[in-house]
């Protein structure tokens, strides 16, 4: 197992299908040329692009599927046809242990549901989050989940530090990240029931995880990168992830239009070029790309829809990095040494309405 | 009554104490000057103050306090000594109606706990909000609860849905302005129950309202400027506000650093210095200074601690526009209106614990 790098990729998703999807593959082999692919999707379109992939193509195994998931698709309707779709069948070679890991840049919500239920939840895992970069002042901080779980408990909220934990210590090579719940405040009285509760529990037994708690972090201090993970529940997070691109978007616009105003600001805006286009590329979500499904009995990457060949690269490379450092056995052990600091067989945390 | 802009200050609120809160009152009467102001605080500061402020001194008044509220407080604390406070007595001068509106830049908590219990919500309001304006591309919006409510019900959002279209009519002009609510999607069963109730609710209602409903925003909507007023809960508002602020200061911070590079980039950015400095105007909070404390018996804007001079005018400003537009009968009228399209006299929404 350990020297198959086999990647199964669902060559159909995103807006630019199986194009950007090989095109990203063979990126990705020229940084592990131990990776291999098994690419479902439509023959033809599939064929097409691996002849633009000579790497990939070396020893690519095409499986011929002709479903595919719209973007449009309800998760639920997209369940019911998995295993005729190529999203589907990305996920069933993971299953089966045919494939390591899955990629996909298709439908998030039916991705989840497809690999919530083909591979269920790891052992001591209750929900499953999406995990991904955000771009800081340091370096990029990790944040989950970002849309999986409308609402949590506190149970849920201690898997998703641990596993946010684990996860940095792959992508950000940090021996012990810095992790911090997402709060309206950094004093304890504030935020929910849920939010003191996990704090209580985290810093309980933080010290005999791999990662230091901090307690609360605001909005503000994701940006800063005053902590290496920041932990929330997927309607937060959502709303945080989706403000700060749009607040990106909104300040290199207005700057956009600033410059436009006068010939004095447009000639500083040709000679600033090589600095506008370093903050482009910090703020790129290409950089960032690779939202990862974690909590699951294998490595489920979801790329961005619009990822463009060296984004879909990055998700491959991603999923060959968690799979490489085991990050399943790791979130296993770490939430082995939680439960240890809990009292008897109780889970914690308020209950919650679904 | 009309003809009484009498408006209380608190002088002891804010970074910077009765200097910056004078100045500001200052150039408050410079654009309205049919303004009067009640001065709260300790007395030698507020006089010294004064004295610098002579449009202000002309007609103001001095009440003596020597209790301040400090940042550091709890709400329970400040509550209980209350009526010894600067804060607390210009929250009262609303209530025994000798002003019009409070306007203060020191603690929000406290200032929000004080306000509830001496001002009471208004008939129909289950629970008062913050609002404030955030930047967008095209004006700005109005954005609430920004972290009054931790969690809230169905009701409580169509509430703050009427809410913050009475403030956008005044604040930003607007005769009926487009109101979304806030979610993870913009499909209709993307959320939370809460937050379909409220869009059904809305719905239905909206056609007799001063309003339009657009369904839901997601995050980087707020940026675009897509709608005029964003509704959400107290959670989810804190933490789309905070990570808008930290995100604009991250972009404006790694645009700095990527203009040292070089001497053509330094270049560049000192040719683009109207630009940037344009930039920095259009996301200073002090051009969108005031939020307001909506939904009680009485008009209380709460300054950003931070405030200027010109900051703190603004909030000021905010507080007149408010009273000489009614919004409180605004409120009032509309919740009517909207309660007429509620079956007998059911309220609405799953009951939330608080």
């Amino acid at each position: 197992m350990t020297a198959t790098r086999l990647v199964a990729l669902d060559c159909m998703g995103g807006d630019h299908g199986p194009e950007v999807v090989l095109a990203g593959a063979e990126i990705a082999r020229t940084r592990y040329p131990d990776l291999r692919f098994r690419l479902y999707g439509q023959e033809g379109p599939v064929r097409a692009a691996l002849a633009r992939a000579p790497r990939v193509a070396a020893e690519a195994e095409i499986v011929p599927v002709e479903g595919v998931v719209l973007g449009t698709d309800r998760p639920s309707q997209a369940i019911r046809r998995a295993r005729t779709t190529s999203m589907g069948q990305a996920i069933e070679a993971v299953k089966t242990g045919e494939a390591t890991a899955a990629v996909s840049a298709g439908n998030t919500g039916a991705l989840m549901a497809m690999a919530k239920i083909a591979l269920r939840t790891l052992a001591g895992i209750d929900r499953p989050a999406l995990v991904a970069l955000m771009p800081t002042m340091r370096s990029d901080s990790v944040v989950l989940d970002l849309g999986a779980n409308t609402e949590c408990d506190a149970g849920n909220l201690v898997e998703f530090a641990i596993m946010g934990a684990a996860f940095a210590r792959t992508v950000l090579a940090l021996p012990r990240p810095r992790v911090a719940l997402l709060n309206i405040g950094e004093e304890d009285m504030k935020g929910t029931e849920e939010l003191k509760e996990a704090a209580r529990l985290l810093r309980a037994a933080a010290i005999d995880l791999p990662l230091d708690f901090t307690g609360f972090v605001e909005g503000n201090g994701i940006g800063k990168g005053e902590v290496d993970v920041i932990v929330t529940d997927g309607f937060s997070g959502n709303i945080a992830l989706k403000t700060a691109e749009g607040t990106a978007n909104l300040v290199t616009g207005l700057l956009a239009r600033a410059y436009r105003a006068s010939w004095r600001t447009r000639l500083g805006a040709l000679l600033s070029k090589p600095a506008l286009r370093a903050l482009r590329d910090q703020l790129d979500p290409n950089h960032h790309n690779g939202a990862v499904f974690l909590g699951l009995n294998g490595v489920v990457v979801k790329s961005h829809g619009a990822a463009d060949t060296r984004g879909f690269a990055n998700a491959i490379c991603v999923a060959r990095d968690l799979v490489a450092d085991n990050i399943l056995a790791r979130i296993g052990d770490d939430m082995a040494s939680f439960r240890a600091h809990l009292p008897a067989e109780t889970r914690s945390g308020s209950a919650d309405a679904a």
